[in-house]
């Protein structure tokens, strides 16, 4: 059924294509991926764990530098010219350009190979030192095997976010090379440094190599599929914008007992202004804070309305058996801001606990914004909000005299941010692509109006406008972000079948 | 002035003294201990610092018992008979009794030689391995000197809080001897082991060990001297009881863009829990939390007028520009309960966040106390309290069915708790007390109604309703419960000079 329907798509398409590749059926071609990849899927965990073994976390600066040689050289090895875009302080984009002869359109696939910050005590294993397990958590001796189970999954971060797309294309190539099956199109590979901290330089690094994002498409491959484990494409992502609170009590810290109630306590100080910002249901408390958020298209409401709910499953997955949002569709809920309290850390607990006042107290939020928001005014109205609430806001460190004047002083330091990003779903580039992908892996793409997570679609759209679209490879259930990340080997498979039917199919 | 209002003051005890006593003039003998103090001081610092290189932490069990064998051996050096007073899964009480022949009277001294949990990071130098330091912060090689300036400070763990007393008393009866002025009393002293822990077994030791409790006055020799650096004893202190409160979201890691405003934050329930129990201005919102507490007797309002307010000194030593209370005196503060919230851990903050949504949050606050509240009816209270603001209550860690059956589960660990205690401010042996340390240290001593801190004086009461008093030595400025608690060498010669003046003049 798949093939079928696939022809009578992409027929237009194939006419525009050289004949070496409208003469081979998808069927044929996904069967000699399958056998390249089997036959060499050792090589490529092999590759792809030495890739992982590299740290790194964005604000390592040699550490990512390491990684962005290597990936030189896995690209340069495919034949694939690397150009290195710098600018000073900042990692680099290694920009990868396979030149098609006779081919008039150009694919661009971006991915990242930077990652977020890791804290080793929360890790079964060390995060830079890949484990394979089976699907209940065993560890696995893979190289000893007689073959590899699709289940298994490699333990390691950026196993799925986001280096997996990075092996994923390398192999691909390798095996249309194998079942010499010509590349159609023109690729740039878009590899950034910077993602996990924000694409802080992507924006100045794409200013000056504006030639960078000419393409007729770009993949943005990152993220998960859907919780299904079906694959999906996303036509927008949620910007973001992080902040980091710092509330201030005593100028030493004092014994409870004998300041208790008289000292002001910056803990406190810190809950009551989160509280102040949102409720325990999810909604924002920030006056104004909504005013810019624009209603669906209908294209887009008729999206939302197909886009399968896993929602019952992850409850119970998740252990929630009431969500935020009253009863909303975690679909629904992604397409409204949000504000995640990623952390508090103030004093002490547990055994470590003292009767202590703390002098300060620290939090760190994260906010999901949709269009029309930007980083620009969400930033303006908290700190409105902020300063409504009586406090006394600081950009640095406060000195003992700001903090003999003010009372409640609180200190705001903001991250980068992004600004949201939607693509018009019915773009016919998107849509030949959503079929390749439906041919390759065997199943109906789901099409999502948006990715709950920030990726920085909005700056490859570039100032052509070019439709990006994201395509995401990593199960759903990574631990992305978080400590024991994980790729399972079977979404590694399906973005083989996949990169490849795309290369050689646009 | 001291010494003549001290000899009319004191005459009528005079009578009832050994001759060698009432022969010499206090003025004598406060010079005589004070040219043993100079002469030795750097021996008293040196065993000091060997009582303060011991760790104390309360939760280890054999390095708390290495400090009850080194302050047995303190003891019986100066001939006083030791009893560890043990029972299982306890640390011990030391138990020294120094027998006067023909001395009726015994006076009660406790102290306690464990201590508050220590951060090493956030200490200056390991915080037990003692290190002099002058006024400004700066080491001093206090052995290479040719004399030790009162001003500078021992750092270390404990150091005030609470083995300065330990140090001190012995210090005293060593100045005692060399001068050869007897003790004039029985003297008991009980050092206990599980203070920091909330005295766990202390009840326990002493029902099993009645007559440990026999004195016709107990001092409680722990907490720090007025803010003024002037000599306070207080009549009574603020009950504790201490809860853990751990928050559950999701049951892993959740990317917080991709599950933000659906997956529950666990860090926004505890903070919104909190911010439901008090506000910023110190208001305990618990409902009935404030029934108990009973009103000032006349001689406690009378007590509290007098008592010298530091409050302008201490808002700016501390940077605190708004104290909590809404005006109110620290001393009027402490009268009443309070509850402080002594940590969270929840995520991550700084370069360590990450967006994520966390599985869990945990919380820890310490209540305190006055009459006539119990820990027991508090925690009553504040269960009633948490379970009306929605959440379902569980005390052990809740299994993965229970979390996926309830929502808002919150787990709450209780630590042990003291009740409060308030002795009569009339008593005259408290008042004859209070005379002797206004000759040893030359200065009226203030007199409190009670302490801010949670003291185990209800223990020390016993069956027959012993007056307890509390006599602190410790400077204000301590850093006591935190990083670089420290103890001024002035306080310890002072303590010296005054328990001399004690055990001889009782």
């Amino acid at each position: 059924m798949h093939s079928a329907k696939w022809f009578l798509i992409t027929f237009a398409l194939f006419e525009a294509m050289p004949s070496s590749v409208a003469a081979r059926l998808p069927d044929d071609l996904q069967r000699q991926i399958r056998e390249y990849r089997t036959a060499h899927e050792k090589d490529i965990v092999q590759e792809f764990e030495r890739l992982l073994s590299l740290p790194n976390r964005a604000t390592e600066t040699s550490d990512i530098e390491h990684n962005a040689e290597f990936i030189q050289t896995m690209l340069e090895r495919r034949g694939v010219a690397v150009r290195m875009l710098r600018v000073p302080g900042a990692q680099p984009v290694v920009l990868g350009e396979l030149h098609t002869p006779g081919a008039s359109r150009t694919i661009g696939i971006y991915a990242h190979y930077d990652g977020q910050p890791v804290d080793p005590a929360q890790w079964r294993s060390p995060p830079f030192d890949p484990v394979m397990r089976d699907a209940n958590g065993k560890d696995i001796d893979w190289e000893a095997a007689a073959r590899l189970d699709p289940l298994w999954r490699v333990y390691a971060r950026s196993a799925s976010d986001d280096k997996a797309p990075i092996e994923a294309t390398m192999a691909a190539l390798d095996a249309l090379r194998a079942a010499n099956a010509p590349v159609s199109v023109n690729v740039k590979f878009m590899f950034e440094g910077e993602e996990e901290a924000g694409s802080t330089h992507l924006a100045q690094i794409l200013n000056q190599n504006p030639d960078a994002l000419d393409a007729d498409i770009w993949l943005l491959c990152d993220g998960p599929v859907h919780q299904s484990r079906r694959m999906q494409v996303f036509f927008g992502a949620r910007g973001e914008t992080d902040l980091e609170i710092t509330t201030y009590g005593p100028a030493r810290p004092l014994h409870s007992g004998h300041y208790g109630n008289w000292a002001p306590n910056p803990i406190v100080l810190l809950t009551h202004l989160i509280d102040s910002m949102r409720d325990t249901n999810g909604k924002i408390l920030i006056p104004g804070f909504y005013d810019d958020v624009r209603s669906l298209t209908t294209a887009e409401t008729q999206a939302l309305a197909r886009t399968p709910a896993a929602d019952e499953q992850l409850k119970q997955e998740l252990a929630i058996p009431s969500p935020e949002g009253g009863g909303s569709l975690l679909a629904e809920q992604i397409l409204k801001p949000a504000l995640n309290v990623r952390g508090i850390q103030a004093g002490h607990v547990g055994v470590q606990a003292a009767n202590v006042i703390s002098t300060e107290a620290e939090g760190s939020i994260d906010f999901r914004l949709v269009p029309n928001q930007t980083p620009e005014k969400v930033r303006e109205r908290v700190e409105d909000h902020i300063r409504h609430q009586g406090f006394f806001i600081v950009h640095d460190e406060p000195d003992i005299s700001t903090r003999r004047e003010h009372a409640q002083i609180v200190r705001l330091q903001w991250g980068s941010g992004y600004p949201p990003y939607r693509a018009s779903m019915d773009n016919p580039a998107a849509q030949s692509i959503i079929r390749m992908i439906e041919t390759a892996t065997g199943g109906a793409v789901i099409q999502v109006v948006t990715l709950g997570g920030s990726v920085p679609m909005y700056l490859l759209e570039g100032k052509n406008h070019t439709p990006v679209i994201g395509v995401p490879i990593a199960n759903h259930d990574n631990s992305q972000h978080a400590a024991n990340e994980n790729l399972r080997l079977q979404n590694m498979w399906d973005a083989i079948q996949m990169y490849a039917a795309i290369f050689a199919g646009f």
